[in-house]
């Protein structure tokens, strides 16, 4: 059987257990390793290491795709592996350690990482871990459920160590286009030009010698954690829905829109899945991860297409999906992120952007990372890839948190990952604001309006007018510009209950 | 004469007064002009429409390409004729008007404005206003110093007006690529693969049908007024060239380093020329408006090529530069700015971008464009486009302002343009930061430690240290983050004087 899986004979020696793979590791290297919002990462040699470390100890910097799954993150952390993480987590363990500091967590657009490998400003790369589905007989690994960076992690590695993962079905092969940009300055255009384009090859070529070690495993991948869709996230979907028609009213869409793009999350898949009931068709997708949403379009007969660097789905819709994957695979494609979330490809293609904030300011301000602008919650991900470089940029969020305390409009955003100019549409389940060309005061007057909540409307507006009283194109009251967050962190509401709960102030 | 400038015989008799071409922009009219850092801006019609204003009030939304010269934002702002502005601006009329919110000014990344209108999301252009060294037999308009947004103004406006200005040498004719990206969805790559490539055709194409008036000008492009070098900036340039000497040492530059891009203004100009009397050689420039050390570059022979939007020179400098244009001119290309400034391209060369920082924090955000975080200056121009896809992004700034009262480290920018994820590179004439994939709280160290002005470098490091014992991913004390602006707002200076410069603070 693992001829299927093994198909250059002399490789099948390299077989061996995750704990001689682990010893390869050691302290101070730079790791790369598969993995891409829990999809394909690799499964045993990590949790060899955490178990390792507790005997031996030893630190290194990993990179990844994205997030792991199989709380990898939290073992790593616990065994106090991880000096430096980059370019993204979701681990709650891991987050509290770079929360304290022990922890350098390096935030970066996803497409970038591999961009400063291969400029030689980051790594070199010691071990790439991978998953994969298979090894060709020319030594070319075929990833299993997600690219990620895998590919460039393999080819700019020292060595490979490979996990040949038995539960991920070989109806995988043929689903990856790996396409690598060229060198610079000299560098080629990226020959993309529809969510269909195949650029690339089926598989990571990487030189067979490379291959340190083989790790059999037989383990599915960790499920989404995503929550069904609630009144809130129908009403967000509702909302862009009556927008999106009113687009292709006016000639700027039509009703095949233009290729989506939808972050991870609950929201805006619950966003997209809320297609399915709009006059849309023939849909295409051009994303980061491909979630349950995807599927019920392709179930829905909405959607013909989907490029994405990584599938993520339901224990229900992985059942689903995988058990009948041919039916699926030829309107699928995975690329490495490096071209799912390029700025050339997105701003070529025309993508509409749909990404989560944590909270959005008068003017339009995004902040989808840190919770009370010090504390980081996961990293900013694709968002700024895409935002950036969208034909629509989309925020959603529901307007409140914390059982209403707090509110995710705010007078000034505690920190900034999208600035106004990379943000024109932001929708809450009570409105959408339609920023398109409009100036700071504007989109303030919009932004209250239609996305704040009621319970915070009021409060909003009068720190907008008193701001524009004091004149400016992006009118604040630089004193109280911060108050609700200091308010939030130190009694647990934005909400000020007549002057009992004033924040202590101090300026030094 | 006018036959060498006018060489379709049917649009001589188009040739009319400026205030005849002023009398056909009506109320409400979306107007797009010609002018980029104040070179090629068309230079009667706006003037007689602002004299026409006086006594025939009306009003308009008027876009550029960046900045105009010769007052024309003055006088427009001062006529009350400008109810919109878009994208760029640098004038203290017009910026005094924006900040009391009479102005909507709509701030963009300069690559994106033709987008907005070519997707029908803003316009249409009613009356196009360029400014052309000569009109083809076909039609076609052979822009002047600067393209800008003219190609697509022209091309979708519904009319065009266009200033033949006699001053601007015949010999432009050939200078300019126009190459305008194809329709999406279905656009195809952007064929311009190093800073030489010619993707388009040397003129803007249009029905000629749509030139409804032709006004005769005779009168020079504004100069700049970037100030000489001084041992600041110097020591900037001193600080860079140590740097890429050490890159080319790291094996990650050679001495021909990547195409260069500089913003507009004296420090990145100052940092540029200072280029000459390093190392490097066979120097290319990829930006978007060429200065005087551009051709300082040429003259010292170590630049071999230049792509830009605009040439916008000192008059010392034009009159070396247009004396003698044909000597330069093969090593010249002016592009419109959706492509000097496009994100493909940008990305595909590997620029190294250098831009002008109004303040930095100590994490490495930047604040380009607001005053205090509310009064905004000029705009943020085509920083974003390069800092975001650059293969090296630099900001510049001197560690101080207003004669030492302010410092541009601040422990929080009270507006962000640029995130910490696209700013790579901070210096100041103290020294330089590589920020280069690390984390925040490290980050801050190389920020202060290496860039800070010695009077404020201890009280950063006291907040800094203070705001690390509260934890965090980037850790701040909300309450004290925005006090040097309060404080520097209310007295003038950002330093505490023994307690009694304390503001006054209020929390709603």
């Amino acid at each position: 059987m693992l001829e299927d899986r093994i198909r250059r004979p002399s490789l099948l020696e390299r077989i061996t257990t995750p704990q001689a793979a682990a010893s390869l590791i050691e302290d101070g290297m730079i790791i790369g390793m598969s993995g891409f919002t829990r999809a394909g990462d690799a499964k045993a040699v990590p949790i060899a290491m955490a178990e390792r470390a507790k005997t031996d100890p030893f630190k290194i910097t990993l990179l990844t795709g994205a997030s792991l799954g199989h709380d990898i993150d939290r073992m790593l952390t616990e065994a106090h592996v991880l000096a430096r993480r980059m370019p993204f987590q979701t681990d709650a363990t891991l987050r509290a350690a770079i929360n304290r500091g022990e922890v350098m967590f390096v935030d970066q657009h996803l497409s970038e990482t591999v961009e400063h490998l291969r400029s030689n400003q980051l790594g070199p790369i010691d071990y790439a871990i991978i998953e994969a589905a298979a090894i060709r007989e020319d030594g070319g690994i075929i990833p299993s459920t997600s690219i990620g960076n895998s590919a460039s992690f393999a080819i700019l590695a020292k060595k490979i160590i490979v996990e040949i993962n038995l539960a991920q079905t070989l109806d995988l092969e043929g689903l990856h286009d790996i396409y690598i940009p060229t060198k610079r300055p000299t560098r080629e255009a990226i020959p993309v030009v529809a969510c269909d384009t195949h650029a690339g090859v089926p598989y990571i070529p990487v030189d067979p010698d490379k291959i340190a070690a083989i790790v059999i495993t037989d383990e599915q991948d960790s499920f989404s954690t995503i929550e069904p869709a609630d009144a809130d996230t129908q009403a967000i979907a509702d909302h862009l829905i009556a927008f999106f028609e009113n687009e292709v009213k006016l000639g700027r869409l039509d009703l095949t829109l233009d290729p989506l793009q939808a972050g991870i999350g609950t929201i805006a898949n619950s966003v997209l899945a809320g297609l399915a009931t709009g006059p849309f068709h023939h849909l295409r997708m051009y994303s980061e991860v491909l979630q349950d949403s995807t599927f019920d379009l392709f179930d829905a007969g909405k959607l013909t297409f989907a490029s994405g660097s990584s599938i993520t789905l339901s224990s229900a819709c992985a059942n689903r999906v995988y058990r009948n994957f041919a039916h699926y695979k030829d309107r699928l494609i995975l690329r490495p992120q490096e071209i799912s979330n390029h700025p050339e490809v997105i701003r070529r293609l025309g993508v509409i952007g749909i990404n989560t904030a944590l909270e959005a300011d008068i003017y339009g301000n995004i902040n989808s990372t840190h919770v009370n602008g010090t504390h980081m919650m996961n990293g900013i991900g694709g968002s700024g890839d895409f935002a950036r470089n969208a034909y629509i940029s989309i925020f959603v969020t529901k307007s409140l948190a914390k059982g209403g305390r707090i509110s995710s409009i705010v007078p000034m955003v505690a920190h900034v990952d999208h600035t106004e100019h990379d943000v024109d549409i932001i929708v809450t389940e009570n409105g959408l604001a339609d920023l398109r060309e409009l100036a700071p005061r504007e989109r303030a007057v919009e932004v209250i309006r239609n996305c704040a909540h009621p319970s915070f409307r009021d409060d909003l507006m009068d720190y907008f007018e008193r701001a524009c009283a004091r004149g400016g194109h992006t009118p604040h009251l630089l004193e109280e510009a911060l108050s609700w967050h200091i308010r939030s962190r130190d009694t647990g509401t934005m909400k000020a209950e007549g002057g009992k709960d004033q924040p202590k102030v101090r300026l030094a």
